[in-house]
């Protein structure tokens, strides 16, 4: 069985774990506090070209998410999102449980548009009793989206103009932002990114780390007192250094990029035989995450051999599924399953 | 600069490093679901020798802490602790993040007694119009507690029985529980807290693992719908094999008692040095934190050489200090502060 | 300038003021604990025929829906509601900020559907990873809606139905309730009611009353340790024997139908009014609230004399608005508005 | 039964039931925007001597605390109060079910110094890892506190400096307020309090309500979006000129004061009758609560014909027990009491 059901299926890149046997013995203090940590930190905001940002390593993305939100919100405030958005599908309500509601609009291949976030600004501030309702406060997107896609930068340029004539908090969600920035049609990067958003993180996780993400806060409000949101919410790694290390590992020499790029390579593959068979796909993917819609008795003969995720019902005799590389996807895997695609 | 100011300076031992390599490549499924977990809940469970727990793997202890917490209480229950309980002072309100005070009483050298346990309760419940007050409805003890001490299979039984008697939830925070397992003076082993209390963890981060609590669930209606809980709050690791490959290899062989009896020796040499220099201990600690009293002018020499925290002022010229082995503490770094100790 | 913007407008019936200045003398113990409490209690009981349920007493209606639905949901369950649902629009995300996420599904004039229910639990329930997203356990709706229509006792006992064999609680909010049970179409009643849902609350704010809601549970989970959450949210009236007075003052001698028909009868005039003009309708209400379509020439000139509600625009010349009547609406000042209806 | 158990067992000054029924039928908007309700607050800004703050009506005391620190906090922060704190000791956990901890010191006669608020902040911003534990922020207080003793104008102002100084909002819960500035011993008044503080409430249930508090806010930061606030806890009384009319009734004239003096003195006559039998006190309490020491005889005796609370065993023979004065409470009925006490 090959699987190509996540991005989270293998252990972490080699030099990760090389560099972490390596440090094993040294001495650290705990927390964060260490010198890998203010290391990998340097490195961001170096690629970042922003030595005013704060960078903090936490463990995962749902942790990261209702840290930042729940830090940066006051109680009657909402974060606006897409409706397929992760932290309104799938962190089990972990932005409610810290009080907030998540304000839906419908997405436009998995994206949000400015013109939907001042629609919400104006329709909450333009009732005669605003204070029935929750205020929109912040407006969180994923870059990839959680259907592959990515936003350009005129896209991005104009959410953030909209937020910050609103006074609206933009963070951004990058569990896989590598495989957005190495997408065939990106022309976004992090020195743009930290430019136009209040806060992004950088996926570790998913991007050849055991674990880890990395967060950069640009907003002064938000950068204030935020180690004790990440202690209060369980997300204070004590051997902080490990994410140190492992982020230090992933932006030397742009491994980051490296491996990203391998994975966008990989999912065009399987883009591409699917496209040769004449499959439709849910949505415009050019990133590692890849959803064609394909015959029932397809799915049934692929199942076999590969693991992948079940999607969604499109009609009675087709539905869309998952296909997902990563950094360590191997060619010669990706080779078998697009002849057996071909094949089906 | 040797270091004894806690015990997660070093990375983990090196068998666990060993293993994460050697299963870099295999593909697993993700969230804690694969076979690596299955594997170390099963040696966990014989070891309790209970097959009908229920044990999950989180990241962190203030994590597992506020899960637990959270998903055990009704909104309007609180928690029993001790003043100097983790959950009363180092966890930035976590506890109270998710809704539930943390109801105190004085501690015992670290430890709470049944009496209390029995005496909050009536105070409670004896009160004309109770439902003006938090119901208590959990006790929460660590073992160690945080100044070193262990409970004893007595004290424990007795708590376990007010709580049971009394429909108290028995939570035990094993951050460190190695330590205590491995103390010359401990008689209490797994199977016996197992029975005796609803829920425990066993601590990884600070006893050997790069990071990892296991928690051992016994109590049904605890164990109900708990993914959700560590989903919602952040602890739903995505290479959940990282947790499950850490604590089968602790458990293989009792690797997790061989290095906690190892720490709990160090710290024995520790101890026998003041002992020796007369000072006094701020608490009767057997575990591998040691809490001497020493001159300022003794804690200002040692200061130059090795790393250790100071913990409170006892008089205008003496304060308590901690010094903290760990399972990677060497032999001759101990030797070194021992003899640093008798020449101050 | 008439009021017709809400139905909340005027103070009380005469027959609560008088009560309360014959009883302001009289020494009772607080809380909702005293004999009018008492009194009001049973007198609900009776009406809906059922000894064994719990009557408690609260200010309003968004504390009484936070204060219920934090009470039934453990931290990672949510409720269901149609997005016109008031939990879900108008109370600034109340229940959000007691940690619960609201499910929406689309609303079928201002009503959910018992296979919606079922699709939603079912959605749920099969994923292959529930724990990812938050799991529906209550079922709230309102009776009358927020569009004025009602439940027929067919849909509510089949949502009943779905909710029982799915273990889901349901709760109706009936901020409205009197005004829903005395509408010509209606074929529910208190005992009808209590017997299908687990908790209910009979609304006298807007229904006669000065303030004050009348909470009915029959489900015995939600009944343990209720009156600990009416306190901890800020709900328990130090002299709740003022809620007893009123409701017991509005249950005697049916009262409370009495006004809640003659609210309901001026509302009609208004529908027919709007209907003779041949104005269309926002949704087909029966009650006291009324949705007509009309012509923004007619609601400018109906404006100059007239308080009522602009709802929402239809389309480029045309606008829904809601015209309120209550217990106090008094028939001349209807059939002015009427007369002005006509000759607009 | 004579009832001395609280100050809350009778209605309403007849002057507000008198206001009532004279309003009753005249139509306002709702949510306290009504003319009333800025009547009022015009009367307490001109009593403050304040133009600039902000003054809202909430249903009760809880609600008003819990809305005011969940509004005031950011999720790491915390509030000090004494150990006797209402918000620590009788509200169900109200404030930590908002999410904040109540960091609390022991008490002085019930009151709080200037000294301990600056240890507490110091002991935190001092610590080299002040992030691990819950942040100072608000400090709140009561006056008259719960044990009836009142904050001298320099004990107010040492507080207030203290807080300035170390930027921490200063809250006054006033739930017996014109108690406390009608006491013969008080020096306050109320431009000093809205000075000092950064926010207050004037207690209504306890002094001449059927129920509502004023609460007044000087602080900028924590006017601004304030109503959100109070309507996402189930505060905004939808026929808010009830508090409006109560509070302009109470004001106007100096009602509130006048019936505030009269239950000092009614106290006072319960105190002389103590004192001259020889008994002692729990507290030096000046207002309407009396907290005597009482031999256990002469408490079994007068609870045959008076409702008192008991408080606490002082020791084997004799208990503190609390008789509660109002605005209601009438001459004749104190001098039997007195009577008994000096018989018993």
């Amino acid at each position: 069985m090959l699987r190509f059901d996540c991005d989270y299926t293998e252990g972490a890149h080699p030099k990760i774990l090389e560099k972490l046997t390596i440090t094993n013995y040294e001495q650290t203090i705990g927390y964060g506090e260490d010198q890998y940590c203010r290391e990998a930190a340097n490195i961001i905001k170096k690629k970042c070209q922003r030595e005013d940002v704060d960078v903090h390593f936490l463990v995962g993305g749902t942790q990261t998410n209702l840290t930042v939100i729940s830090a940066a919100l006051r109680p009657h405030q909402g974060a606006i999102t897409v409706v397929t958005g992760h932290v309104n599908t799938h962190e089990t309500g972990a932005i409610e449980a810290t009080g907030h509601k998540v304000l839906t609009v419908e997405d436009n291949e998995g994206k949000i548009t400015a013109k939907q976030i001042q629609d919400v600004y104006d329709s909450h501030f333009n009732d005669a009793s605003p204070e029935h309702t929750v205020q929109p406060k912040m407006v969180y997107i994923s870059n990839p989206t959680e259907i592959g896609t990515i936003y350009s930068k005129a896209e991005l340029t104009s959410i953030s103009e909209t937020c910050r004539k609103n006074n609206l908090i933009l963070y951004i969600d990058g569990a896989r932002l590598g495989y957005g920035l190495c997408a065939e049609n990106n022309d976004l990067d992090l020195p743009t990114i930290a430019k136009l958003c209040d806060a992004f993180y950088i996926g570790g996780t998913k991007v050849g780390a055991l674990f880890g993400e990395a967060l950069v806060i640009s907003n002064e409000a938000l950068k204030s007192d935020f180690r004790y949101f990440i202690k209060q919410k369980g997300g204070l790694l004590a051997k902080g250094r490990l994410l140190g290390i492992q982020f230090a590992t992933l932006f030397e020499d742009d491994l980051y990029f490296e491996i990203s790029r391998h994975a966008d390579e990989m999912a065009t593959l399987i883009n591409d035989a699917c496209n040769k068979k004449g499959y439709s796909f849910l949505s415009p993917s050019t990133t590692n995450q890849q959803f064609p819609v394909l015959p029932d008795s397809v799915i049934e003969k692929l199942k076999q051999d590969y693991a992948f995720s079940y999607w969604e019902r499109v009609n009675k005799t087709h539905s869309a599924v998952r296909f997902c590389t990563s950094w360590a996807t191997k060619k010669e895997s990706v080779l078998k399953l697009v002849d057996a695609i071909e094949k089906a």
